[in-house]
């Protein structure tokens, strides 16, 4: 009965890999924390111009489907508006990292630099914490 | 000139982050991942048994592209055919268990076992070499 209940909420299951999947929705969602997390662009353009090519469509999906799960927020109206991420959004900086490590490791035209993955596999916590206090400042979490 | 070479292969970027989400295609890619890693599913047939419910066509068009991005190897033919992790499929386990670590902050329905999830936090390092040990023995690693 509570499974028939929960299949109705469009929940695949409580597996929580199933959770976390479900949340980002696809590789285009992850891509847009990347951008918060990791580089400058914080407004729809910036993120319609990223190198990977997104689809206008398909971004202004993933956008609001990460604002209904809490992942991000919006800032401002219009054109100006800016995206930011929140502190359910930011708590993904662990799987980015382990994401990072492992593409580091298995692709050989990584553009990962070499000197951020050694840091991330010695000094794993120090960079955590750094990164999430300088994203916590900059998104005023 | 080198860029578009790198276009026509199908690479969005050199980015880090899209090379492992290019790699997994999709959530459903990283759901036989999953089911590899801590599920006794090795088969086809079990694949599809999942909660989730996959469709039979994607759930073989993911086998078949995570066979061909060496994450997984078939081994046997036929319906008693099993699938298996590689060394590159099971180096994803820092970030299976970084996903389980996120939902299991962020999902107040988790199934995500409490007592794992105080070993992820507490013991991440002994979690993965212990897990990394156990699977490395079950596929032959």
């Amino acid at each position: 009965m509570l499974r028939n209940v929960v299949r109705r909420s469009n929940r695949r299951s409580d597996c929580p890999i199933n959770f976390a999947l479900q949340m980002f929705g696809d590789s285009w969602s992850l891509l847009v924390i990347r951008d918060l997390m990791f580089t400058d662009r914080r407004t729809y353009t910036d993120f319609l111009n990223g190198e990977e090519g997104m689809a206008t469509n398909i971004l202004a999906a993933r956008l609001k489907q990460l604002q209904e799960h809490g992942l991000i927020l919006k800032r401002g109206s219009g054109r100006g508006a800016e995206y930011a991420l929140t502190q359910k959004g930011l708590d993904l900086l662990p799987v980015m990292l382990e994401l990072i490590a492992w593409s580091g490791k298995h692709d050989r035209r990584t553009g990962a630099p070499k000197d951020f993955l050694a840091r991330i596999k010695n000094n794993r916590s120090l960079v955590i914490a750094e990164i999430r206090a300088a994203l916590a400042h900059r998104y005023r979490l």
